[in-house]
């Protein structure tokens, strides 16, 4: 699969959006990150001022994952298809987030066990498999089976994107999924499995154990093929991690602005920017997840988080969280007075600007 | 000034909440702070499931400071009321942020310089003087100023929650606050002159020097009547402080839950606390501050930030920011599905819970 080239939120944007924070009624400066997150935004816009975002969209990509019979999760791996319908129903925490926050949901099942007759065909018109293999003893996926995974997240950031999305969320849902990214993450950045491994749904010791074991083993697989995105996706992901790095990098090839979620949207969201060299110009991380290897992730793709509020969630509730906060942000930047609109003095011995 | 009693938020309904916490389709503990804030809602709203917050209220309470004559602040006091009237007009950040949230602002010039004649009288109503005392030499305020300012500020209180505000936010605006505002937290905590002086809206060296020694020359002032609440407002700080302060404890005396602004208001709020012991239970704090005082504030009110975006703006616009997140977490309990109601299994050998 390939990527068209990224290129870069737009520059004359990004600074007629700096140069407008400089006019409007405050001390410059002093909306810290609300101002940072505005320019951002218009710059993905290429537009100052920005525009309010209209049709934020979050994409729940959900998949069972083979390691999860290592005893790796406090949840059984049925508990990924019956959140699934949690997730159509509207019970989800992501759900009430996202109603909250003005954004939309659409539940993918990229590889969730059982044949999915029961849910719409919009949900698994992308499905590739049921569950993956397990990443300590065997590849996740075949080579059809990335590929196809990796078409189907591109093409649900165009069907997105072309259906009027202004702003993309990538969650997920998968039983088992924080040990992959753990691998992934590890992997990428050359951390030890002691360094990547969390609590995940809330493991208890024995479990904790057993899960660095299996992240340890599939590091090992992992290993000589972390110079191949699509390798290691193949080897030590699984169809909902390569059809979310697909989407990442494709909203960016499509110019639209992301607010990433946790873990396993980190890992995927390092897939994408190897895939798609500069594409995490186009993200910025909504929150810090209490994974430990999401902090990694975070570091690596030189993202800071909006938000620390002790998430650890997924489904990408960590990242709607924060959208009521680059919206502010956005809003801010396209409809405070400037200090000439409003007569208001500038520092002492200033005159007040005018525009 | 006496304030009637206060009653801590509900426990019954806090027991309630923690336990339908851990009933909603996610794993125990997962939404982090949502969950704590989510439980504080409903504690104070006495009822479980909580409501969402329908008129969340914003009131900034304006104030001219004699001080600012020193050259503590980068902006001249002129400012403060074509502040006013920007804040009258929409402009300003803490309007943007309120619409964008769902509040209302309301403006109370307790003491800028002028007459008022050109606001409207609801604005001005309460006002007390113009300007205050310069505290590095002389009082802020006369006996009967502080005592119709801190009349003001719980009449206040009461007025909204009369008209149905169902959380209250306090905001400011005035050139110089910040001075008496590091007076005060440094009166209260001990802390030394040098500890609490920050850039405020962004002076210079040499502005931060006069600033330094301003706050000590207070401080000195104010010392002899830390133990007295009343002395401490009327002596370092201002009409706008001491109506901020019995706002704040007339919230908790109404059971109103507070979202608390910056430095100015943390200030105000940790003299709520003295004048009201247990006020503290009914504020979250909404940010952390860049203004270095802010932190011995929180720290001493044991209060966490939901939010760090490294603003200084003042106005209440770092408590509108964090409303969403309150909001957020208060529907969160409300509305997510129970794993009963969803038919979702709970953790590795435990059957689903029903209700």
């Amino acid at each position: 699969m390939e990527f068209a080239r990224i290129v870069p939120p737009d520059q004359q944007a990004h600074r007629e959006a700096v140069a407008r924070h400089g006019q409007l009624t405050k001390p410059p400066g002093s909306l810290g990150r609300l101002e940072e997150l505005g320019v951002w935004v218009a710059a993905c816009q290429g537009s100052c001022p920005p525009r309010p975002f209209a049709r934020p969209q979050v994409v729940v990509f959900a998949g069972d994952h083979g390691v999860a019979t290592r005893g790796v999760s406090a949840y059984p791996s049925e508990v990924t298809g019956q959140m699934v319908g949690n997730l159509l129903a509207g019970g989800a925490a992501v759900n009430v987030l996202a109603t909250s926050a003005g954004a939309t949901v659409r539940v993918v099942d990229m590889a969730v066990h059982g044949d999915g007759a029961d849910t719409p065909p919009l949900v698994t018109r992308h499905k590739v498999g049921q569950g993956s293999g397990s990443i300590d003893v065997e590849d996740a996926l075949s080579a059809d089976e990335v590929a196809a995974a990796l078409t189907a997240g591109a093409a649900i950031a165009d069907e997105e994107v072309d259906r009027g999305a202004d702003l993309l969320i990538a969650g997920e849902m998968g039983i088992g999924n924080t040990t992959p990214s753990a691998v992934l993450i590890a992997a990428l950045t050359g951390a030890e499995p002691v360094a990547v491994v969390g609590r995940g749904t809330g493991i208890d010791d024995a479990g904790w154990m057993r899960k660095t074991a299996a992240i340890r083993d599939a590091l090992r697989r992992a290993r000589p093929v972390v110079g191949d995105p699509v390798e290691l996706l193949r080897v030590a992901g699984g169809a909902d991690f390569a059809a979310t790095a697909a989407f990442l990098a494709q909203a960016a090839v499509r110019r639209t602005p992301v607010i990433l979620d946790g873990v396993m949207v980190g890992a995927a969201a390092m897939l994408a920017e190897e895939l798609a060299p500069g594409a995490r110009e186009w993200w910025v991380a909504g929150h810090r997840s209490v994974e430990p290897a999401h902090e990694l992730a975070l570091e690596h793709l030189e993202l800071v988080p909006v938000l620390d509020l002790q998430l650890r969630l997924g489904e990408g509730s960590g990242a709607v969280t924060a959208l009521p906060i680059v919206q502010m942000a956005t809003r801010v930047l396209a409809e405070m007075a400037t200090f000439g609109d409003a007569g208001v003095s500038g520092p002492a011995g200033e005159t007040a600007l005018t525009q």
